[in-house]
């Protein structure tokens, strides 16, 4: 049995909160949010309570701290938890991973807990295939799409677009760039070269909608993008762009002695926050094991054998999976 | 450094031959054959031995003995070379696999070795998506598509069809079968439903062609199975169907909280047997390592912290890749 806990109650902290309801072997204790809790109303009738009771529970009230605040926020939280308490964390930060990993590291041995790190999908699983791709196949490139999907921060961006009523911005991957790896090129290609961008746009009344396909190309977001701008009415935009999906793909172009080895990994998501929910209820499992054997620090899906993630025995995963 | 040695000197050897050669970090000592060492001409040059004369060695001489010899010898084998050395083997017997993993798990432990047991792609990268895919999306159902390529055991049985001069099979995916689990339907499919078979046939002279195809369709190997048959000349067969290779699918159709979460892992090699030695070698060298913190004993993808696999430090992969 794991005993887990949420840190925040936003889409994630929902995603975790269904699948631990769907698994036997996972209770959760409670929610802890630094909201008013008498505000905060869970989906399954989880209790909840404010971040500072979790700091007064007694050592092994929990197993885990899930903690599903936003990755900016986590440099401060997850610290502060992994001095009490094993945590899970899908902080997606790329850049900012090294120096976070360390830091939560620290803490981790000196109080003697496990903290997993930048668990879910890009980090995660995608991690894990580019790790893959690499080592079995030395002699090649690496790339990954992400999308068809909503970009938050790309969405962001164009509602702050002047005349921009509403917006929602979506990334795809361009059809002939995955076409072209699939032939075994590897070209020296960056993001912007593998992706391109759709906009889909409420104007502001009476606002030229020439002179807002303008701004949106002068926008440092969209720049070196090719982007496809469609102007939809508020209700279309309600109704047609309001589903959360999203995916993406790895893509391993590789050569053993000049023949084309070529690996892929994908996800097509509909529910971007119930999979990454669901993925860091496993990374839990895996922390407490870890945690039980005593090896303190923070950990990523690197460092991790895949049998801790299952909650199979691994004799039953050689017999049925192996 | 690791130094291997190559234990039969088949195609998945060769395989393993030309990625050590691309490999600065890796050493091959000989390979060891039960041929005639005068017969054997390694494709670089790597002096051949008796197989006796790996027992011969003084302790230290080698890190790893890569296995290459077929699946079925590797349960006499395997146990006797890890009774003095590491090993690793692309075993792909999966039925036989626990019994395997327990017999060498024991020999090794007898004798501090460690032996990393059906490093590949199947078993072994798809075993992985297996894996996560049922760790991360617990609700739903995996799907394991092999090909298109030559499956050897369906080309053997052809060959011994009456009437049938020489041939080679092909498995394929069904497309229909792709799209259904791609639009997030899980059917209870076994293997037939998920494939169909290819027969490209050159037929003895004087043969009925539709008796031809009347015996293969009575062959116990293509029972149950969807199965084209083409007839074709020595020279089309010879120039067309020379190439081996292989590839194949893992799909996870997932859900959570009844939202369609689709996660899919695939291979498109050009040379199966290339792709296989590659991959052994990054096993090589995950057993090297798992050997110098004396974790003895049998292991398999499952077991093994991912970092273990990639030649680059921990630091450059969380920096890289992660």
């Amino acid at each position: 049995m794991t005993t887990i806990a949420l840190y925040g109650y936003g889409e994630v902290a929902k995603g975790v909160e269904l699948a631990a309801c769907a698994s036997p072997d996972v209770r959760i204790f409670g929610v802890f949010t630094r909201r008013a809790p008498s505000l905060v109303q869970t989906r399954t009738g989880v209790p909840v309570y404010g971040v500072n009771r979790l700091f007064e529970l007694p050592e092994g009230a929990l197993d885990v701290v899930v903690l599903c605040a936003a990755s900016p926020d986590l440099a401060e939280i997850c610290p502060n938890v992994a001095a009490r308490f094993c945590t899970v964390d899908g902080n997606d930060m790329h850049a900012a991973l090294p120096a976070y990993l360390q830091r939560v590291d620290e803490a981790c041995k000196a109080h003697k807990t496990t903290a997993f790190v930048a668990g879910g999908w890009d980090p995660g699983l995608f991690s894990l295939a580019r790790l893959f791709g690499e080592a079995f196949l030395p002699d090649g490139k690496t790339y990954t799409f992400w999308g068809s999907g909503v970009s938050q921060g790309h969405t962001a961006a164009l509602k702050r677009v002047k005349g921009v009523k509403d917006g929602v911005q979506y990334t795809v991957p361009k059809p002939s760039a995955l076409d072209a790896l699939r032939r075994g090129e590897t070209p020296d290609w960056r993001a912007q070269d593998l992706h391109e961008r759709e906009c889909y746009v409420v104007a502001e009344e009476g606002v030229n909608e020439r002179e807002i396909e303008r701004e949106i190309a002068a926008a440092p977001y969209f720049q070196g993008y090719r982007t496809k701008i469609v102007f939809v009415d508020g209700e279309e935009l309600r109704e047609k762009h309001a589903a959360r999906g999203h995916g993406g793909r790895v893509i391993r172009v590789g050569r053993t002695a000049e023949r084309a080895q070529n690996f892929e990994c994908s996800l097509a998501l509909s529910s971007n926050p119930g999979f990454t929910g669901s993925a860091l209820l496993a990374c839990a499992r895996a922390t407490q094991r870890l945690h039980a054997e005593q090896q303190y620090g923070a950990k990523t899906i690197f460092d991790v054998p895949p049998v801790y993630f299952a909650s199979k025995p691994r004799e039953r995963l050689v017999e049925e999976l192996l």
